[in-house]
């Protein structure tokens, strides 16, 4: 029985795993960041060979590929830039590059047809066709989309908390969760030159990160209960996710249906809230969604698949369950 | 009779003006971008310096005082650093910074309590009681604010033809006027790896791009004519303009209303739709608005208020004409 690698590298941490055509996975390993595009092919390369080798953990048996999903553009990488970089370690064929779209989708099914909608930092959602992308919608990042993501959560929390700060809007109980996460005193309101302190100090704070790093303050929304502003939010994010998903639903097509990403693994009402938005909107029933954690089992599902390999309902089971147990 | 120098120290732009206690202007100058922020002292003081001398003409004639109106974050500068470039062009009096709002509000009118919206590429509203700024609402900038301005409308405009070219928007005039200009060929909307190469080419050029300059295709929302998605940008912009003005306004206080910046003066039909969305936000009777083109009357204005002389209506009128004919 041949054996195979299998890695899903993500923008701040790289997952592998050393599993045979049978599903049984007998090594995994973590390391930081793996996307080239992010880290460059160097600091790339080095964080996919530290995960596989925690996974391959010193065997001397070979394996037949070496599977990695990565984000979008990394895709257009030439595979013999890490292909040399794989051949010490055991690799006997081809290395393969597949859309961490494709990693998060096998990782809820083995079907070749069906949905992907992934809400972590960014938002994307996709329709997988023959076991490839037909259809990919948003994930167009911060500044044209993203839309409903962890990233454009926290910008809107702190775009509320900024309005309620200057009248704009009305201060809740998530004005003075943000103040207090941001270290900002409210004084009840102060102004100089007409600006009102307080909001003068989170302008300071706010340009001071990276854009991206707004995504930090997505849990708040979540946090903030039954806040009038943050419900608000969280309702905007769930019908922006919908109507991603739906731009790439095609009305014979109902599913398998996989949601990833913190958005909607974390925060338990948002799946459901996008799932009714996305009946309401399509006005057909939809599939319930299953849930993924990450990408490393799909990429393992996927790297079987493209080597011919019989994907049937007991090795995917057995690929979850020698993972899992694995994960400890 | 004394003589007084005033000067509007924009982003991209300063303007001079030396005039007399009259509201008599006897000389005008322009010079590249005077912000201390983001120019830094030396660059913007160069600049002050140079719209200065050409307001100045070369006369030998000394002034009471010099006003500079700038906006936000540099009214906090030491005005010594400014104050000893100034004497040697015969400044006897003070410097004095001052508000790039109270610069707007005063081109407008010559009364000491009102409102002034600025929307160009930020977007801010103030009260002004006093001669003071008492209020300041938005003009927090492109990530936490800034609602409405030329920075959001470029920003909504790019976001509504990212949606279009994947499904999740409609496919209008506006799309065809945004592919035009970034120069990308719509191939029908083939796609590669699930992607629309179209969008994929927007992608790339958008974030080429320094986020502010989103700015550029408001214009593009403006000249769509009665394009629905352009349309439907321009209402949420008048309503969020609105708004911002209505959190710093008082029901006692109708105006006089001052509005300026490219995104109120150029689009004739904006200035009518922020005022019908704020009078039907706040069901009372707004008062017709001022319509301003820069700050560099206002800060004449101020600099004779502040100065302690009169500004009567005949004073007003003197600056707006006098500076309209040395504007030629």
């Amino acid at each position: 029985m041949r054996n195979y690698l299998a890695i899903d590298a993500g923008g701040t941490s790289t997952r592998a795993v050393f599993f045979s055509a049978d599903g049984q996975c007998h090594g995994y390993g973590v390391s930081g960041g793996g996307n080239p595009v992010s880290r460059g092919i160097e600091g790339a390369s080095g964080a996919l060979i530290q995960a596989s080798l925690a996974a391959l953990g010193g065997t001397d048996k070979s394996f037949a590929s070496a599977t990695v999903c990565m984000a979008g553009a990394s895709l257009e990488i030439p595979t013999h830039l890490f292909h040399q970089r794989f051949a010490p370690l055991g690799l006997v064929g081809s290395l393969m590059i597949e859309s961490d779209l494709l990693g998060a989708f096998y990782s809820g099914t083995r079907h070749d047809e069906g949905y992907a909608l992934i809400a972590g930092t960014g938002a994307v959602a996709a329709r997988v066709s023959s076991a490839k992308l037909a259809a990919v919608a948003d994930g167009t990042g911060w500044l044209l989309g993203d839309n409903g993501s962890g990233f454009w959560l926290g910008r809107e929390v702190l775009r509320a908390v900024s309005a309620a700060l200057d009248g704009r809007g009305s201060f809740t109980v998530l004005t003075d969760m943000v103040l207090a996460d941001l270290d900002i005193q409210w004084d009840g309101g102060s102004r100089r030159q007409g600006r009102v302190r307080a909001q003068q100090q989170l302008i300071v704070k706010a340009y001071a990160l990276d854009p991206i790093e707004l995504s930090r303050f997505a849990p708040l929304a979540f946090a903030a209960g039954n806040d009038e502003t943050a419900r608000d939010i969280l309702d905007r994010a769930a019908a922006l996710l919908a109507q991603t998903l739906g731009a790439v639903m095609e009305p014979e097509l109902s599913g398998p249906m996989v949601f990833g990403g913190s958005v909607l693994t974390k925060g338990h009402a948002m799946t459901a809230a996008v799932v009714a938005a996305l009946q309401q909107e399509t006005r057909a029933t939809v599939m319930e969604p299953v849930t993924v954690g990450d990408g490393v089992a799909g990429a393992a599902v996927l790297a079987l698949k493209r080597a011919g390999e019989v994907v049937d309902a007991e090795v995917f089971a057995a690929i979850s369950a020698s993972l899992a147990t694995l994960r400890g």
